[in-house]
C-alpha cells in the first residue's frame, strides 16, 4: 500500500548488519540532514543473532542527493562501515511478477483480482503453465499465457525456455500459484528469495504431496497454508506468512481441500503484497516481515 | 455444560456402528416410545468409512425403563442387532479426574479455575507430580498432592504406585497438564482413550521435546497446541482439539513459550470439558467431537 | 458441496416446527421405509423457543415415491400434522443468482472465481449495477451486465426495471456484493430471505455508512464483516456469517479498508455457499446454518 | 516480559509529540552518546494527526547520566524543545496493581495465575470487592481482600474508602476484573488511563449491561471481549485489546457466557501485561500498543 499512497517518488532502503550502537541514529540522521522526509520507519534487532534490521522509506522531493547517486553514497557512507547488506528501491519502480500455475485457479484468481483492482504496485507480464486449462481465464485479463508442458524427460529443456521467457519479460520475481512442479536447483539459484510458493499445510507439518489427505488421516482439527520463498530444499525455505482454518470430524478430504483453498489464496496474496511492498528481509532461512 | 443445566437425571448414550438405514429412527423411536424426553441429539455418518456415530441425551424423569435396566435393554434390542459399540452414562455421575503435572502451573491453574467455578461436572480427587513445585498451589484448593519423583531407574515401580493411587481414588480419567514424562505402554493400556495430553505444537508438526525451539528455528509465523488422547505412539494419539496464535519475527523463543502457554491452557481445558461432557468418540485414531 | 458430490438426484428438505417427541424418528422412518438413502442429516432444537429444525438430504435413486409427488406426500403426512414450515429442493436444480454491484470489485471477483471454478451448484444469469465500472470484468466471464443508474428521482422506476430483469432471468436470489444502494421495502418484500448483503463491520457495531472510518475513530483493534439477509430494517436482518481481522494502531483507514476487503469477500462467499447448498433456515430474525 | 528478561536496570521512555524531522535520531543519539545500550525501540508516526510516538528501553549499566537525573536531563534537552509528553520508568520498579472484582472469578483467576507464575513484573497488594464471594480464593494467594459493599446510598462514601485503601497500599493502577459497578467520574479522574476494564463484547457493539443476551437476540455468529481504559464515558474509553470467539445457532445464552469467559480472561490478561510492560500510549482516546 505504501508506495501507492505516496504519489511523490520515494526511496526504500532495506538493511541488515551486525548490531551496534548508533546505526539507527546515523541512518535517520543521514536522511534528515539531506532533507529526506521519512514516511515509514521500522526496525528490529535480533538480540540472539545480534543482527540489526531496518526498513526506511522517505520522500525524494526535497532530498539533496540525486536519485542516481543515493546507492553510491549510502554504500560509501554506511554499508562498508557497518558491514551492511542493503537493497535500495524507488517507489515508482513497478516490479514485474510472473505467475506459474498448473490446473487450479483459485490462487491465480485472487492475484488477478488484486491486480485488476490496482491494489498492488506491480506488473504481471506473463503467466506460465504446464497445462493449458487456465489459458482462457488469463487471456480475459489481457495477460500473455505461455503453455510449457513439463515431463520427466523435457524438464531441463523446458526450464531453459521458462528462463528465457522470464528474461525477455524482465521479470523480477515469480509466484508459484499452486504450480505442481518441483523447480530445479539451477532455476531456484537464478531467483534467490524471489520465488514465492504456497504450500497447502502449516509447514513443517505435511511436507510434500497431498497434505490434505495426510491431515485427514491424522485427524487434525486445524488445516492451514504456508507461503515461503523457494530454496533448494523442498518446502523448507523461509516462511513469509501462514494461516489456518478450523475443521471438524464432519469435514471430508474434499471439504478440507475446498476450505483450504480460501486459506491458500489469502496467505499467498498477503505474502505477495508484502514482497511487492519490499517489506521482507531474509536472514538465516527466516524472514523479517515489516508491518 | 449440558448435564449441569438439566438438574433432572439424564441418560447419555454414545454409539458407533456400521452405517445402515434406520438406526437413527430406531434409537430415537425407542427413547420416545418409552417416554424419554430427548434433550440433545447429534449424529454423524462417516461415508468414507461407512460408520454411524451418535450422541443422544434424554431425561429419565418419565422414562419407563428403570435406570439400572437401560444398558441391558439397549444392548439386547440394538447393540447386538446393529453391531454397535456403545457407552451409557448418567448425567448425575461425576467422573473423577486426576491431574498429572511437572513444574509448570499454567494448565493446572486453568483446570482448577474451571473446577473452582463449578463449570464442570467433575471431581478432582488428586494431583500427582514428579516434582514438588506445585504442591502449595494444589493444597490451596484442598486437593491431595502426591509427589512421586520419576527417574530412569525407578520409573516402573513409581508407575505401579501411581496406578495404585489412581485406583484407590477411583479415578476415571487422567489429564497430563504439561507432565513432562513419557507414560509407559502398560500404563497407557490401563486407560485407553482416558489419558488427555497437551502438546505444545500443532501436531504433527514438532513432535517430541522443545517444539517452541524447533518452531523458532524453522521461522514459523504461527504456533499452536494440540490436545489428544495418549496412545503407545508418542504424540500420535487421536486429536481432540487444536488452536494457534500468530507470532512475528520479533518473538524470541521465550516470548513464544509465554504466548504459547495461553494457547495450551485453552486447548487443554476445552478438550477436558468435551471429555467430561461425554461428547467425544474415538474411531480409527480420530475423534468425533460433538458440539 | 453436497449436491455436487452426489451425482445422483437427491431431495433436500428443510423443516422447522414446534418441537415435539418423535418428529425426527418419523421423518427419517418415512425416508427409510420408502427406500431413500439418507446422505446428510442435521437437526437442531432451540429449547428456549421450543422449535425443531432439520435438514435432510437423501438419494432419489431407489426412492419409491415419484419425484413430483414428494412435496404433496410430505405435506399431507407430516407438515400438517406437525405444523411444519418446510421447503423441498432437488439437488439437480441449479438456483439462479443475480449479483448487484457498485464500483468495488473484490466481492464480485471472489464470487466469479468460485463460479468459474465450478465450486458451486449455481447459475449467474446477470449482474446489475448502478455504475458501469465493472462491466468489462463481468463481460470477460460471459455474463450479461445491466447498467441501471440510480438517482434519488428515478429510484422507484429503476427498481421496477430491476425486478422485470430479475423475473425475465428467473432469478431465485440476489447477492449484494458491495452494492451501495439501499433497497426499497417493496423490493425486499419480493425476495424474503433471498437477498444476501455484505456489511463491512461486525454488526451490530457500526451500522450504516463508512464503518471503517467509524472503527478508526473508535480505535478498535478488530475489524470485521457481516453477511446477512436483507430486511426492511437497515443492516438488521438475520446474520448468516461473520468474521474478523486484527488491526493495530499502525493501520490507517485506508489500510483498514484494504484488509477489510479480504474479510468481506470471504464472509460473503461463505454465506452465498451456504445459501446455494440450502443449509440456512431463518427463524425470528436469526439463522440456523447447518454444517 | 522485557523487564524480567533483563536483570540489569533499564530505563523505559514513552514519548509522544508533534512529529518533526530528527526526533528519532536525536533521542537515540542521546542514549548512545551517553553509553546507554538500547535493548528495545519501537516508534510510530500517526501521519494523519502528525504525532510521533516512541518507546525505548536501554540498559543503565554504563549509562553516564545518573539514574536520578535522567528525567531532568531528558526534560531539559528534549521534552521542552519538541513539545513532548513523556513518561520515564525504571525496569526495577514494580508497579502495584489492585484488582476489583464482584462475584465471577474467571478473570481474577487468570490474573492470579500469571502473578503466581512470576510472569509479570507486578505486585498485587490488595483485591477489593463489593461481594464476599471470592474472598476464600484471594486469601489462598496470601493477598489482602477488602469487602466494600456498594449500594446506591453508600456509593460515594465507599469510594472514599476505596481510594484511601488504594493510597495506603501505594497502588499505581487498577484492574476491573468483571467488577459490576460503574465507577464515579471523580474516582476515574484520580486514575487517568490507569483503570483497565474488561467488557464482554467487541465494543462498540453491545455497550452496557447484558451484552451476551443482546448478542443472542441479535443472532450474531461471533462474540468477543474488549479491554479498555476507563473514562467518564461508559464503555467508551481507549481500547487496548479485543478478541473474539465463533458461536453457532446451537449456542444458548448460557453457552455464550461460558465461551465468552475464556475470551474475557485472555483479553484482560493481555491488556494488563501490556500495561505492566509500559507498552501503551494513549492519545485522543486511542491507544498505541507497542509490540
Amino acid at each position: 500500500m505504501t508506495s501507492l499512497k505516496h504519489p511523490e517518488t520515494t526511496a526504500i532502503l532495506l538493511i541488515h548488519c551486525p548490531d551496534q550502537k548508533g546505526i539507527l541514529a546515523a541512518v535517520t540522521e543521514f536522511i534528515n540532514i539531506n532533507k529526506g522526509n521519512i514516511l515509514y520507519l521500522d526496525q528490529h534487532v535480533d538480540r540472539k543473532a545480534n543482527v540489526f534490521f531496518m526498513r526506511v522509506e522517505w520522500s525524494l522531493e526535497q532530498f539533496t542527493i540525486p536519485r542516481e547517486k543515493v546507492e553510491e553514497y549510502f554504500d560509501t557512507l554506511f554499508a562498508q562501515k557497518y558491514h551492511m547488506s542493503f537493497r535500495l528501491y524507488f517507489g515508482d519502480q513497478k516490479p514485474k511478477m510472473a505467475i506459474f500455475v498448473s490446473k487450479m485457479g483459485h490462487c491465480l484468481f485472487d492475484l488477478l483480482a488484486h491486480y485488476s483492482a490496482g491494489d498492488w504496485n506491480v506488473d504481471i507480464p506473463c503467466v506460465i503453465s504446464n497445462h493449458a486449462d487456465l489459458e482462457p481465464i488469463v487471456e480475459r485479463f489481457g495477460i500473455p499465457f505461455h503453455h510449457i508442458p513439463i515431463t520427466k524427460d523435457n524438464k531441463e529443456a523446458q526450464e531453459v525456455r521458462q528462463v528465457e521467457l522470464l528474461e525477455s519479460y524482465g521479470v523480477n520475481f515469480i509466484v508459484l500459484a499452486r504450480y505442481m512442479q518441483i523447480i530445479s536447483d539451477d532455476f531456484v539459484a537464478r531467483f534467490p528469495n524471489r520465488i514465492i510458493n504456497i504450500h497447502h499445510s502449516t509447514l513443517p507439518a505435511f511436507i510434500g504431496a497431498k497434505p490434505y489427505h495426510a491431515a485427514y488421516e491424522r485427524g487434525v482439527k486445524i488445516i492451514g497454508a504456508t507461503s515461503h520463498y523457494v530454496t533448494a530444499d523442498l518446502d523448507a525455505g523461509p516462511i513469509i506468512e501462514q494461516d489456518v482454518a478450523r475443521i471438524t470430524h464432519k469435514d471430508t478430504v474434499e471439504m478440507m481441500v475446498h476450505r483450504g483453498q480460501d486459506v491458500e489464496k489469502m496467505v499467498l496474496s498477503r505474502a505477495v503484497e508484502k514482497h511487492i511492498e519490499r517489506k521482507i528481509l531474509v536472514y538465516q532461512n527466516r524472514t523479517v516481515v515489516f508491518s
